[in-house]
């Protein structure tokens, strides 16, 4: 992974980074990596989690899955992190066993995802730490019932990824099923590198050394200067734009394969950030899509955003036809790679020449390793900056609120939360 | 559609909009309206767009799509506002036509989509008003080539939809090809409602009468108060809202048909209002899915956004299993739609609760009817925001330049932009 900082400096934009701020920032960022050395060196909740690569047992998930080698298509059941680091794997590698999640409970989408999944000859892998999640145990029950109606036995294609104790722990015991342990002291948008998001990728027949390899390169480049580590100058550098102003940080890779990982990225930056009235909003792009959407907005709207510009340096390409058509003589004999890397240029450019921020993130392609890489640095990034706000980067309070309020009105106990959902304000026009 | 402001009052949220200022603004919103009601009546630029439920013409648009009768699939290669609506639309309703996008340069994803679909059974649809867009018309390239690969009489299976000149409709007249004309001083985001928006559903058989009647509905409520029209209401608070501090737009439908939907939207208004240091920056998010991602930072994070909650009143329904397992009881009985809207419900008031502004539009249900409703409510509503703002919504510069540079970079002329590109500021960290 490489992180290019000069589209965010002073000289380029507003907001931007004085280089001589970016020294004095890079002491709190020492000071910063030794509170996350002295966290990983005791596996403390959430720190626990840039440990994964050191020890996660891959040899324990491939075991784990093996009943399924037969599978024509695995099926996730889970919700937030239990769902997003699987499907940013699945939805980046390719592979002949399709990957398909249910991490929302739309019954009209759930019926469609059900029509589309042969359940005899998928694996599901049912995802909660706590084995009490509303979404996801609503939507097991469901599936279970489909395997039934099917005539499958769903203890033959069904196995779980969950806590030590709980529902579905005992579940598993009561069935034999195969069951992976979530990892201690790693929230779940933390949790792409360890069983939770790879043991889809390891029935999708994906390289999870390679995986673990490429994070443990991005564990090893962890140094106590941004200027040495590029996952610290990405979350050293987005910190500093957001205390200048932009309160917004775009996401946009270009690749399609990683458009999810943008889904990925704007979980971890939105929960582990955005509390005690701080932290920067992600927005989910897509190059060179959205240059057609949000590139106006961009560079032209306010300047309260920065652009983080993500690509792979080599990808196969595909050569564009010769042509005669009027004006379009250029395209011919180049690539759509070509075209697609002059469209990422073009817009790193123009966004500077506007003044506005933006940071350059490379991988050398979309491969296990790379993605290893790629995850890792987020997710340290994420750590740096949260110890740069001072945030407690490892909870999410403000969702229990919701949850408690919902519960109730399912008449699933009594919650005064549940009470203040009739009391809203209503000003309706129709 | 109705929308529902109480939750964007000063006497729930922070920022908010206090009931005496939404009179005033209403004042605002009487002029706007005439200003809006005489663009509509001389069919200027942009204002054209909401006339299309009168002007545009569905019999047409079947018309030239009756050869493709037999197509199983109907593959759109467009980018921008050519492909977002037909998408918003084709991935909202169900149908046994499957519909593709090719609206992006990446040859990976072009490969695997050309693998995906079969091209002798397909209809192609090339969509770009000046013919000379460089990502659509290489795509097309690539497409062609690969009919020609497969033994595929490409002008048999190819449709375009253009303006009245340029290479398409150069390329049409040449090949007998069946072509539509993009309707004049109609933005690609507005373009939903026209032939750009509407061939690909009607190759899906969706019902364009439906559509065009529920975007009929949407402008006969169209009225010179934000009180007696939702799109206004809508529009109008939302401007509110960004002029005291709600500088982001979460667009949250609970639907996962509507989740294209969103991505369109984001084009409308980030392209429309994004200019002159405007703009409300929209986010895309996904209930329920995102409560266990974007909403810790919705309730706890900077007070800079509102949120938009959609949904449809109705949806087939799917019941959730009884079950024995501890702590779940209150789900068997339920059924996912109720525990969806529940949800909706919740995360309503929590926001409310945490003083965040949200609003509430509901539709019907997901049917044609009620989105050519929210559609076109939608585009009145950006339109209204932008006299609001004083900006001007129907041009997009800022996208200009990085076209260029592209352009230039790829040899296709000579232009300054693309020497900006060489002088780039790098700090690069790896």
């Amino acid at each position: 992974m490489r992180v290019d900082l000069g589209n965010a400096l002073d000289d380029v934009a507003s907001p931007g980074v004085a280089r001589a701020d970016l020294d004095s920032l890079d002491e709190r960022v020492a000071d910063a990596h030794e509170r996350i050395a002295d966290g990983r060196a005791n596996d403390e909740h959430g720190y626990a989690a840039l440990n994964l690569p050191d020890t996660v047992d891959p040899d324990a998930i491939r075991s784990a899955v093996e009943p399924f080698a037969d599978a024509d298509a695995v099926l996730t059941v889970g919700i937030g992190g239990s769902a997003l680091g699987a499907a940013t794997l699945a939805n980046a590698l390719e592979s002949d066993v399709d990957a398909y999640f249910l991490d929302n409970v739309d019954p009209e989408h759930v019926r469609t995802l059900l029509d589309d999944v042969s359940l005899a000859d998928a694996a599901v892998n049912v995802v909660s730490r706590s084995g009490t999640t509303a979404e996801t145990l609503a939507n097991f029950l469901v599936v279970r019932d489909a395997m039934d109606a099917a005539g499958v036995d769903w203890t033959e294609r069904t196995f779980v990824t969950t806590g030590e104790e709980g529902n579905l722990r005992d579940l598993a015991d009561r069935h034999d099923l195969p069951a992976l342990a979530v990892p201690e002291g790693v929230p779940g948008r933390f949790s792409a590198l360890s069983t939770v998001g790879l043991a889809c990728a390891a029935i999708q027949g994906h390289d999870l050394d390679a995986i673990l390899a490429g994070a443990s390169d991005g564990a090893d480049s962890l140094d106590g200067s941004l200027f040495e580590s590029p996952a610290y100058a990405y979350g050293a550098v987005s910190y500093a734009l957001d205390e200048r102003g932009a309160a917004v940080n775009a996401m946009m890779p270009y690749a399609e394969s990683l458009e999810t990982f943008a889904e990925w990225f704007a979980q971890l930056w939105a929960e582990s950030l955005g509390k005690d009235g701080v932290g920067q909003t992600p927005a989910r792009a897509l190059g060179a899509t959205d240059q057609h959407s949000q590139l106006q907005l961009y560079r032209a709207g306010p300047r309260d955003k920065m652009v983080s510009l993500v690509r792979p340096v080599e990808r196969d390409d595909r050569a564009i036809p010769e042509t005669d058509l009027p004006g379009l003589e250029y395209l011919g004999g180049s690539s759509l790679g070509e075209l697609l890397d002059a469209e990422f240029e073009a817009t790193e450019a123009s966004l500077a020449a506007a003044g506005r921020p933006n940071v350059r993130v490379e991988i050398d392609r979309v491969d296990e390793r790379s993605l290893g890489e790629l995850l890792y640095g987020m997710e340290a990034a994420c750590v740096l900056a949260g110890e740069l706000y001072g945030v407690d980067t490892f909870v999410q309070p403000a969702v229990e609120w919701g949850k408690r309020a919902a519960r109730g009105l399912l008449g699933g106990g009594d919650f005064e939360e549940a009470d203040a959902v009739a009391d809203k304000r209503t000003l309706t026009v129709e």
